[in-house]
This record gives C-alpha cells, structure tokens and sequence, in this order.
C-alpha cells in the first residue's frame, strides 16, 4: 500500500455506496440531437451556433443531470465517444462533466475502453487516471493485448488512488463471438471460456492492489444481460468489483443484476445511461414528463433504479441463494 | 459498392504507396518532454507558459515532421494517447495535424484502437471517419467485443471512403496470453489460436467491401515483431490489408515485415514511431544531428526506411520464397 498519494479506489467505492445507500451509476452518453431544445437553445445563446454549440449543449445537459442524481447515485459514467464525436470542443464539454461531478460528490467512471501498451499505455493512464483535466475516479480498459497492456494502467490507478474495469464479459449479443470461445492447452490454465480465463488474469492483475474493504482497485465489466455468468464470475473474482452495464434499455433488470453483488450487498455497481437520461421519454415513471423537466424525471428514474436494487438484495437476504452462492447465506443486511 | 461517397479506402491506400513508391507509415506519438527545447520554447512564446504549450508544442513537432517525411511516407499514425494526456488542448493539437497531414498529400491513420457497441461505435467512428475535425482516412479498433463491436465502424467506414484496421495479433510480448490461445468447440469454427479466429472473422467482416484493388476497408493490425505469424496471416487473408506496427525501436526489421506484403509489394503498410520521430537521437544514420535538426533527421530515417523494405521486397521478388508463400513466384517487381 505504499506509495499510494490518496485513499484505496476499492476503499472511496465502498464508502461512496454506503453513504448514499446506492449502487447505481449512471451514464453519462448525451448525444447533441437527443438533448432536450430549450437547453440546445441555451447552448446556441451562451456561445453562437455552431458545432461548439452542440458541444457546450452536452456540458449544459450533464449539469442539470449530475445535480439531479446525485441525491440518488454513487457514480456517474461518461461515454467517452459522445464527446470524441465533437473534437475538442467535445472534450472540453468532457472535462467539465467530469470536475462537476466530482465537486457535486459523485465518482467519476470514464467509459473509454481503452488499450495499448508501454508508454502509450502510460500516456492513456496519465490522462484518465492522473491529475490533469480528464483525470477521473476509473477508466474501463480492454484486455486483448494481455498484461502490457493493463499493468501500466493498474501501476498509474495505484499511484493515484484511482481504478480500472476490465472487460470481461460485456452485455452485447455478439460479446459471444470471441468472449464465449472454449480454450484448451497450455496456455489455458485450468481452461473454459475466453472470458473466464480474462477472469483469471483480472484477479491476478488485481491481487497485488486489494484495499481495506477486501476488494482490489482493478475491477471486471460483466454484462448484467447475462445473469448465470454475472453469478459464476461473482463466485470466482471475491475480491473484484464488477461494473454492470445493461441495465434498462438493454434488458438487465434488479434481479438480473442481484448475483453481482456480495452477500453484503457489496461488490457492484450497476450502470444505466439512456432509462436514465433520457428517461423524459419513458412511460413508466410516476408521471409525464415535459422535455424540460429532463432532469426531475432523471431523478425519478435513477431513485427508482436504486430502490429497485436494494430491495433485490434484500429480498436475496431473506431468502437466501438457491445454492449457486453459499457464500451469501451468510448475508443479512445486503438492502441496507 | 453504392452509397459511397469517396473512393474506396484499399484503393486510395494502394494508390498512396504507388505514387510514394513508399509502404512507410510514420508514427506521430509526441511525448511533450522529449520535443526538443527549441520547439518548447517557440510553443510557450506562441500560446504563453503552462499546459496549453505542451499541447501546442506536440503540434509544432507534428508540423516541421509532416514536412520533412511526406515524400518519403505514404501515410502518418497519430496514437491518440499522446494527445489525450493534454486534454481538449492535445485534442486540439490532434485536430491541427490531421488536417496539415491531409494538406501535405499522406493518409492518416488515428491509432486509437476504440471499441464499443450500438450507438456508442456509431459515435467513436462519426468522430474518426466522418467528416468532423478529428475525420481520419482509417481507425484502429479492438475486436473483443465481436461483430457488434466492428460492423458500425465498417458500415460508416464505407459510407465515407475510410478504413479500419482490426487488432488481430499485437507486437508486444504479452499478446500471446489472450491472441495466441487455442480454442475449441462449436464456436470456434476452424479452431487453432484466438488471433486466427479474429483473422477469420475480419475476412468475414471485410467480404462485403472489397475495392478494385482486391483490398477490403476492413484491415488488420499485425506486428512485425512476429514474421512467422505475419506469413501465415497474410497466407490466409489475401483480401486484408495488414497495419504493421513494431518496425525499428519495437525490434522488426525490413526482412521481418516482407512477410506482410503479397507478390506484387501490396497490401501492407509498415510503421515506425520513435524510430523516426526521434530520429536525431539515434546513431546509425549519415551524420549527427542536432535536437534542432530533427526534422531533417526524421526525413532521413523515413527516407532508410523507405529503402530498406523496398529492397527487401527486391530481393523476395528475384529469389522467391522459401515455399511457404508460393504466389508470391510469380512477384515480379515488388520494390518498384
């Protein structure tokens, strides 16, 4: 634990779900033709038309959303690519999402999946994982280039008290493809799925940063579409913190995503982007919400994300697992 | 072919190197420190001290190196962490160089090996082939999301007369723990190791956006450091066009990369980055260069580089291979 300038990632994440009583994240993937007009407006009086505009619309869109959630969740995660996607005027809009949200309370995941090696790999670290304008809580990285290309990532994350999310299973149909292959011979180890052998190297990447709260700062992506590996990955990586996307508009709901979380309601945070932004446009919240009222309805929906989750868990707490995870029979106070 | 707007990526690539008479690809991965004192100092009197002169020093650099290998290179690759690190200012910087590559007639090529889904891709490639300020000619990407992940990024590709190169087998040491895995089962179509599964399915991806060249927009990035991999993918893939990173500092020489090209020079473009770039810091050119010289130094070494592979290709085109790529017997003027 030495060298470490600031407090175990693992550790801030614990705590931040504690204090809010949330495991809900929630993504911050604004693109310009979705932000609601009255605030593309504003954008286009604040600094001209333009494609600067469209950028600065997506820094007004964020405000209004962090202020509104944060009563109700831990995280945030902006999508890097809605920013990318304006050059950098949308990298400017990026920067100042990410220090908002930092000053409203709430950690900051960058979803960028990003991966290289060496001194590339440092360079990506310094930018997300350091101290400059894009620094964020966590990054999410990909691990196809093995341990060169995830080291430098984890060395960086220790130094600065900051994290990463490998992937490891992601929520898309055609995750299968190449993540669902069976793999044999030496190389393998003791065998199975690519992604369980992904599994296998997450957890020895992560094993020399674990903090107090028993969990390392290197963390998985597992796809809360895919429940029976989302329970597996749980059994086998005690000490990783799972990331869960495809919450909502993919298809993952609260019991989905239960088997992600330890038998203290630990382990996980959930991830929902579009119910929650966009969630003006949704059916099923307590009433109609105007376009201009995006923020009050993105309030509803990330409180109801969060009260829906724990009450999952609490309801695994009264009940008990159907024996796939005997570890969380021990689990009582998992809905906290 | 219809619905394109531009020529077609794998022509317009062929048609670069011919006129060239170049398969060099320079790597533009500026480290603000290592850009020598001269061009710091003419950054900081520019934009005044502080962060915004390291960005705007990286696009001095790029500037004075866009000059001096242009006539010797067929195509730039800017790695997108080298300027990430300085924020919405390196994005800036980026922004610049794509643009002054584009005025001085080479290709570019954004290293930035993204990956994501759905709309998510749909934005990462509207940022780098589209038509915004960060519009590239080609884009690394990562496979490990599968086709989900790839075929935004080709369909975008197609529309706009860009190009993508898959991650299929990296230059690092490491690539082995995932890339060269064996795997078995249903999926796993012909079997054999994972980076020939992801050949596999590049061939698929690009089958439907072949050029008149014979070449698909759908390349592949292949490291030179592994010439035995190189022959047998370029054996299997005749319709892909290989990235070849690892060229000079990373340990690949001209004789390692000949493997990539098919019997007519084709088909392959080599990089080197620090090899070039910092050029005025190595030994073994024509003379010692000054840090204020390392323009001239770049344009020497791309120039070397130039050379050497095409005399390599020379001499695979008199002596014929070894067997193991018989139509290549029929190369006739592969170093033209």
């Amino acid at each position: 634990m030495s060298g470490m300038v600031r407090e175990h990632f693992a550790d801030r994440l614990t705590a931040a779900i504690e204090a809010k009583q949330s495991r809900v994240c929630v993504g911050l993937d604004p693109s310009a033709d979705r932000v609601p007009p009255r605030v593309r407006a504003q954008a286009t009086g604040e600094v001209g038309p333009g494609p600067a505009a469209d950028a600065h619309a997506l820094w007004l869109f964020n405000r209004a959303l962090i202020e509104a959630v944060a009563p109700y969740a831990a995280a945030v995660k902006p999508q890097s690519a809605y920013y990318e996607v304006h050059g950098s005027a949308g990298i400017a809009a990026l920067e100042r999402t990410i220090a908002y949200a930092h000053e409203a309370g709430l950690l900051c995941i960058l979803d960028g999946k990003r991966n290289d090696i060496a001194s590339t790999a440092q360079a990506y670290a310094e930018a997300y994982l350091g101290g400059g304008p894009l620094g964020c809580d966590a990054l999410t990285v990909n691990p196809y280039l093995g341990s060169d290309g995830i080291r430098p990532f984890a060395e960086a994350a220790a130094a600065h008290g900051r994290g990463l999310f490998v992937l490891v299973k992601t929520s898309n149909p055609s995750s299968a493809e190449l993540q669902d292959l069976t793999i044999t011979g030496s190389r393998a180890r003791a065998g199975g799925t690519l992604h369980e052998h992904v599994a296998r190297l997450v957890s020895d990447w992560g094993a020399a940063h674990v903090g107090q709260s028993g969990y390392s700062l290197v963390g998985a992506v597992v796809g809360g579409t895919h429940p029976e590996v989302v329970a597996e990955l749980r059994r086998r990586l005690p000490h990783t913190w799972f990331l869960v996307p495809g919450f909502g508009a993919q298809g993952a709901g609260s019991q989905e995503v239960a088997a992600a979380f330890d038998g203290n309601g630990r382990g996980a945070i959930v991830n929902s982007s579009r119910g929650i932004i966009y969630a003006h446009q949704a059916t099923d919240l307590s009433r109609a919400y105007a376009p201009e009222e995006f923020a009050e309805a993105a309030g509803e929906a990330a409180r109801a994300m969060r009260d829906e989750i724990n009450a999952a868990l609490a309801q695994v707490g009264r009940h008990g697992r159907s024996g796939d995870l005997p570890h969380r029979r021990r689990a009582g106070g998992a809905g906290r």
